[in-house]
């Protein structure tokens, strides 16, 4: 037998301890199988990172069962022989349909409730599957979610490093922005970036919003020539090891009129402010609270309408949720190892957008910035 | 009143014709209001982009509204504007949750039976939703796919322009591929060059699989750099004004050993074989079925593991699937005006793999090659 590196045996230990979790957690819902369909659960569950597959995680017996089909069976055995999969991990071929193999699997396994998770589960998914299971489906939300929503040491470490990584971009994207170049130039040219420093990929489709285009909170780029006077809101983001950061920085092209530098001050008082106000313990929709009344105070409460954050890990937006309370949500209480982004922004029509966005990791100190460095207005 | 251009009118009749087909199919299936929660299906009906929202179409009282939050709703007053919306279309805002807007909607809606789409729509959204109406949801399956599999004259110009301006890249793809080059930096190379000939965005994640990882089918590129006597599978693919094309090519690194040419010369004749087979009145499995034949004739059945091919159109994977019949599918004729990829492929782990892939719409007389051009096996 051979010796395993520490970070092995680390990751190792990891995965035992959030299947340890995970387990618990369904024992209380009282199932005695779970099926997990959602990419990113079986992911942080089992180190599988695919586009299709299938984890089913037997409570009772213990059991766990990757169903995969041809195109991932060969990583799938790799990650078997890597001593980073979770114990007794067994692989299951999907010659066809996975409905068809699910339904297989589930036939062998004790069970009378199978839990599902019913935020990942399609109406036709689980129709068919109620039809060809005698076991009772159960609806389960957010069960791998809410273990995912704090982060341990070996997720904090990457989102450190992915954290920096990604400001340290900031001063060369600020120095795409040109007059005359168009919109997806320079997003084009802030992708090839992110993927120089070593990023597997974008998180999401980057944002480069300009004057007018600038009021539209999800703007994609667009052919247009950046000119003196423009707000641009740059929104990128990327994926390292699996774990995702996203920044958005607002810079103005030349002189900016009054009116738009004053959008510009308003929204970052609101964002040191709602960071200012990040601490373990203090509810999630009082961050929310504190960017919306800075920005009340400036006249431009309606022109915010978004939240204020959302969580970062293994998905671009997760939990926690950092806005406003809504009916029938559980509010969420920030705790040590949680990790968001705060990004309050304005878009006022006919004038124009600025947001300003940084992530963040609840610590006992606080709120520690993961994507520290220059903020703007910087005029280019 | 402003004359509008005739590409207006065309756009504004074929939205028309949509709308039209589509109330049609959901009288049969007698629903009185039809959720459309896809993305790519609101596209299509509504002519309407973005990364959230929800379209009621009312089936009896031909009421027709979008619900859309915040950040899309200057793009949704835009579209309405523009004359290129749908007869009718109102806009509904969405200050808080999807699923309490939705059920306001639908509940000052006259129906008895509201069609929902199945395959679009979570368990947790469905249970939630069943709750909070008084009517009964029915689950319905694929049928705007149903429409969308039939591409339109407007469609058919876009995705013809679309498939030349990606096959024109393949020469300055194939000059990418180099000695010492990583995998990761050849297929940020070709997101550029996609990005530069004018597509909106790429179309999914860039495949670039060299030596061993080309026997990956669905390889993400890694840090490897190429070497001699490497076989290397391109595959990448663009978005054109909403509409996907997708391509794979495999080249050599140097010369390459007589198994890898001979795997090389299998699929190609496999792949020349099921184009030539496409025909209107042909079912797609026999397509699947001829690409098959020929591979196992070369003893190499057991390694080309996934479909033939799979339909393009707004989504990259849409309907046609081109592959072995399933149990519960039903089988599909080939129609004129079809679109999808023939992209046999052999995988043969510690060896190397293959793939060869190019876009057709059936036609009168037969495969039209949306792809054109080089294929390869270029030895670099």
């Amino acid at each position: 037998m051979t010796e395993s590196a520490p970070e092995t045996e680390e990751m190792a230990t990891r995965l035992e301890s959030r299947m340890e979790r995970f387990r618990e957690a369904a024992r209380v819902k009282k199932v005695d199988a779970v099926v997990v369909s959602s990419m990113s659960n079986i992911l942080y569950l089992a180190n599988f990172r695919a586009s299709a597959g299938i984890l089913v995680v037997g409570i009772a017996d213990e059991s766990l069962k990757l169903l995969v089909d041809f195109r991932y069976q060969d990583a799938a055995r790799r990650l078997i022989d890597s001593q980073v999969a979770p114990r007794g991990l067994e692989l299951v071929d999907v010659p066809g349909s996975y409905e068809e193999a699910l339904a297989g699997v589930l036939h062998r396994i004790p069970a009378t409730g199978i839990g599902v998770e019913s935020d990942h589960m399609t109406v036709r998914q689980w129709q068919w599957l109620d039809s060809h299971t005698r076991a009772d489906l159960i609806p389960l939300t957010g069960l791998v979610e809410g273990l995912r929503i704090i982060k341990d040491q070996g997720e904090l470490t990457t989102l450190r490093r992915a954290g920096k990584l990604l400001s340290d971009l900031v001063p060369g994207v600020f120095s795409l922005v040109d007059r005359k170049r168009r919109e997806v130039e320079v997003a084009q040219e802030i992708d090839r970036l992110v993927i120089q420093a070593g990023f597997d990929r974008v998180a999401f489709e980057t944002i480069v919003a300009s004057g007018p285009n600038s009021a539209l909170p999800h703007a994609h780029p667009t052919g247009r020539e950046l000119r003196d006077g423009d707000l641009v809101i740059l929104d990128f983001g990327g994926v390292l090891d699996g774990y995702c950061v996203d920044i958005s920085r607002t810079v103005s092209v030349g002189e900016v009129s009054a009116e738009c530098r004053r959008l510009y001050f308003a929204v970052d008082e609101a964002q040191l402010a709602a960071l200012d106000s990040v601490s373990s313990g203090v509810k999630a929709e009082e961050v929310d609270g504190v960017a919306r009344t800075v920005l009340d105070r400036h006249g431009l409460g309606d022109a915010f309408g978004h939240s204020t954050g959302h969580g970062l890990g293994l998905d671009v937006h997760e939990l926690p949720r950092v806005g406003r309370a809504r009916a029938g949500v559980k509010p969420v209480t920030l705790e040590c190892g949680m990790v968001f982004t705060i990004e309050p922004g304005v878009y006022v029509p006919g004038l124009g957008g600025v947001r300003i966005e940084d992530d963040v990791v609840v610590t006992e100190a606080g709120a520690e910035i993961l994507t520290p460095g220059e903020r703007g207005l910087v005029a280019v």
